[in-house]
């Protein structure tokens, strides 16, 4: 009989039978019944109608044998009722159309009220808690003050940051202002879904990997270490960034119970520089999902050897799971975490 | 007076008077009289002219004093006598037109003879070389086997080389033989840089981060070890990628006497992981070159004190110089790195 709070008590570094396992965009593009969902309804559509956010975020449960759920939701939803004008352009990804790059821009920016303004959200997770009877946890999540800042200040997706880093280093009180309004944000965001039920929350600062450790510390670090501090304590928090070699230290510092990495480091050295007080999640190459189950299964090994079935390690991808995997080796990496991590 | 060899002093890790200092694409588009070339002049044309790649190579010595030169090319330059149609399209960078991706396809690839099929460059190297008259050395260049594997196979540049990373994990063969030939290319268009009268060579592995350590060991190591390997005993190597923080043990093993590191990572930490017998060269964020004097002064003290004013510490970017960087606050870079590493 599989053990429903496997997750959670791996979030507590307690022992498990065997490795807990989700992926980061599990609810989503790779999956044929929500690319088909999406040729019905635009994206945001299924992001702010509870019934069809709940539907998506259940799709991949029974079928990937996962032992999280995650609500199905954008990072970008919070900006909306900051003043913020999004749009989700057709293989561009999102676009703001008034991005604020100034300081009177950015005073302008609305906090919010999340039950209130993002209610579509809250019930969407009441909708999915009920569905799921404690079978699994639900995951919630927001975006982390600079990841949101840097799509605010590009205007969208970036490759190398630069407006963002100008504005960090020609104005850092305008900066700090604006990650101050983030934080606000997040933080009532993120435990308004803990009151509507999520059993645990994940701060993707995504984009964070890309600034030098000096100004991690400058221009990061506070605002995400107020978030953590801030949040209803009673609910593992995961922090998750991409590219962090550089700045495992301080994530730690930052806060979160679990350091979520991604593939470009190797495990076991990672945990080994944060320390086993702190929980670890990866971190599989999204990529290796295009190749075989022979070659997925190796990879697998690779990551929980490096682990050393240490309490603490839940198993994921190091970023989201790409559009064009197929499904059939999603579950086969699934089944193999679950087989070759059993003690 | 200016004492004429202190980069390559530096390469050999010896003391110096201070720290010398170059920065990766200084010449180019962040030049005013460069973006009036190239508005007479397509790319390809002013690569291929040996008079012009000259001018440009010779355009920012004086005026920012930096300490080597370093020949304007492309690292795509040596893709075209191999077969592969290349075209710069305005604004969207290197575009592919025949990528191989498949066994025949790579078959197909040729070898060249670097003096033969890119005289152009080896002229532009003389012309330059007769210029300098030794007053500062110049430093030769290719792109390293999976960078340009990557954009052969990407067709252009890429976010998150889901296609190079198909590749290697579902034809390892085939990749392997693609990043033989393309070693035996860079082999052959460094040696005769070499014979041309560079005095350094720097391979660009730009894009290597993004890969995890252990396919790094699988699908680049090897090659990158025997480029190093085969290249003709004399000249200092640089060995230059971005992202690296959790690969530097690695790119050691692969060669080079000089690491060059992106600013994602602690200088003093690299260096301390590298070992001191090998040289380390960096790691400005270029996007710090957007703000202003002051602020570069604080960070080229930052990076000096990492280094600790060890022997073997050239000073330059983590990455290329950005086109909107305002010439002023690059002299102003040079003169701090100058002036503060002083001994």
């Amino acid at each position: 009989m599989k053990d429903t709070s496997i997750f959670l008590r791996a979030c507590q570094r307690e022992e498990t039978e065997y490795t807990p396992v989700w992926l980061m965009r599990q609810a989503g593009r790779f999956l044929k019944e929500y690319r088909a969902l999406r040729r019905r309804f635009p994206f945001l559509t299924l992001c702010k109608t509870p019934e069809l956010a709940a539907q998506v975020t259940l799709l991949p449960i029974e079928r990937l044998k996962v032992d999280a759920a995650i609500i199905f939701a954008d990072i970008l939803l919070p900006l909306e009722p900051m003043g913020i004008n999004l749009e989700f352009t057709k293989g561009e990804g999102p676009r703001i159309h008034n991005p604020p790059r100034s300081r009177p821009e950015v005073q302008r920016l609305r906090a919010i009220n999340a039950e209130e303004e993002l209610p579509f959200v809250m019930e969407a997770i009441r909708m999915v808690c009920q569905e799921l009877k404690g079978k699994i946890p639900l995951i919630g999540f927001s975006g982390a003050p600079f990841t949101l800042a840097s799509y605010i200040i590009e205007g969208g997706g970036s490759r190398d940051f630069v407006r963002t880093k100008a504005l960090m280093y020609k104005d850092p009180s305008c900066w700090h202002l604006l990650m101050e309004k983030l934080s606000e944000v997040i933080i009532s965001y993120l435990n308004a879904q803990i009151r509507s039920g999520v059993q645990a929350v994940q701060l993707f600062d995504s984009w964070a990997g890309i600034l030098s450790p000096n100004d991690y510390e400058e221009f990061v670090l506070p605002h995400n270490q107020r978030v953590f501090r801030e949040l209803s304590a009673g609910v593992p928090t995961i922090h998750f960034a991409t590219g962090t070699s550089g700045l495992l230290e301080l994530m730690k510092e930052a806060g979160g119970d679990i350091i979520g990495i991604d593939w470009r480091i190797d495990l076991g050295e990672a945990w080994k520089r944060l320390g086993y007080e702190v929980g670890i999640q990866g971190n599989l190459d999204p990529a290796v999902l295009l190749s075989s189950p022979k070659r997925i299964q190796r990879y697998v090994k690779e990551i929980l050897d490096a682990a050393k079935g240490r309490p603490g390690h839940i198993f994921n991808l190091g970023h989201g799971v790409l559009p064009q995997t197929p499904e059939e080796n999603v579950i086969a990496m699934v089944e193999a975490v679950h087989r070759l991590s059993r003690r």
